[in-house]
């Protein structure tokens, strides 16, 4: 049975707290949520605490604040030599306080509020400042049936702007094609099962393999009628560089 | 019965003819082929056809050929005033030769050779120059169960450039992800379940909903540290003009 604190009461450490509550291999002993309402539907009222010198003693802290606010909770901290790990993807291991034996738990994918989340299905990077720390992080990640990773601080950093290009801007593509939608009345709609498709693609083919249209193709009347129509100008930008950069992963046969 | 007489035998061509077999409400009833040997798999010898003069009457002639070829393939057609339609979301109606009876019939999906594709959940944009004609596009649409759009050729042409930036451009990102850890020596698995969430988000979200990152919470010090990350000019192009529009679209709130 693994001991757990959780530190937090925003997306991710409400999804933690639902995933540690399902399992038998854990007790979730404590949530420290300054406002406890919060997390009043998760978990027993005699659980939460908004007092720092109330957390009892537990084999690992988990720190699921906003990045920000990392660095300053680790700190406020009322003990030492304990296992407190952050869930951060872009938040070095040092930023945590030192008098704290450090670690993280960071669980790759973006969290929906009010949608479950199946962390049987989510990568978790993990990375401990001891190695005997370490074991508690993979008995964590197992307990809730996570895939786990061993990733370096600084392949965390590279791992997470990485994750920013297939997430965060792949979604403000899809904005993007709501809005040419929008502007011709089209409803969204009619692309959703090309998203689903594009994204499903990639799981058995390499995006390299899965490449298609007129970028690819080097097919630069398209590119330019496609240019025409666009009337926003960093629309068209966009359209540019993503065009540049296919081409030059896909250099046209001669 | 609505006969058809299929002329291609590309990626699109074959998903097509594959469909129209399947379905008890067509007949099909040729397959015009250059090279015979690439519909064999498909369709009986004596229904393969490399001779245009050959070609018997149908109610619909549905030309699934690359862009570039469509209007030399529709003036090469020894008939006129019958049915005949491309599949192209890029390509005009008035591109076809005005001697038949002109439309569109394009199904909105990105097609991979040796992965069978379900109709059912593909939309498709049909369009006809003349009102009668349209009936025909609709039981034909019918008839493989997919769900259909009247969408003018202005439109169409818009469209397809949305369906660049979800689909052609959303792909280029997974490639970047991919790059991205293959650098610093990460498994592109562990991106996987991110992007498949990220594509099923927006099936009940808008992706102004579904947005997030530092982008969007304009956190200026991880898009910094994510540009000292990036070592590739091009990766660092895209980075900060997809925030900058990013952040166009959730302007900070103050």
């Amino acid at each position: 049975m693994i001991k757990v604190t959780v530190i937090g009461s925003g997306n991710v450490a409400q999804h933690l707290i639902t995933a540690f509550l399902k399992s038998s291999e854990i007790e979730l002993s404590q949530v420290f949520s300054r406002e406890k309402e919060n997390v009043a539907h998760l978990i027993d009222a005699e659980k939460i605490t908004n007092d720092y010198r109330s957390l009892s003693e537990s084999d690992i802290y988990v720190i699921a604040v906003s990045d920000s606010a990392i660095a300053e909770v680790s700190s406020k901290l009322p003990f030492k030599n304990r296992f407190v790990v952050h869930t951060s993807g872009s938040v070095p291991l040092e930023d945590l306080d030192s008098k704290n034996k450090r670690g993280v738990f960071y669980p790759l994918q973006t969290f929906t509020k009010n949608k479950e989340v199946d962390f049987s299905i989510i990568p978790t990077c993990l990375e401990s400042e001891f190695d005997d720390d370490y074991t508690i992080l993979e008995n964590l990640a197992e307990a809730i049936k996570s895939r786990h990773y061993l990733i370096s601080s600084a392949q965390r950093k590279s791992l997470h702007v990485a994750a920013v290009f297939v997430n965060n801007f792949t979604n403000h593509l899809y904005q993007i094609g709501k809005d040419i939608c929008d502007e011709h009345q089209l409803p969204f709609e009619i692309l959703k099962p090309l998203i689903a498709e594009t994204a499903d693609k990639i799981q058995n083919l390499s995006p390299l393999e899965a490449q298609t249209g007129p970028a690819k193709r080097h097919d630069q009347n398209t590119i330019d009628r496609h240019l025409t129509l666009l009337t926003n100008q960093t629309q068209k930008e966009i359209y540019e560089i993503l065009t540049q950069s296919i081409q030059h992963s896909h250099v046209k046969k001669l």
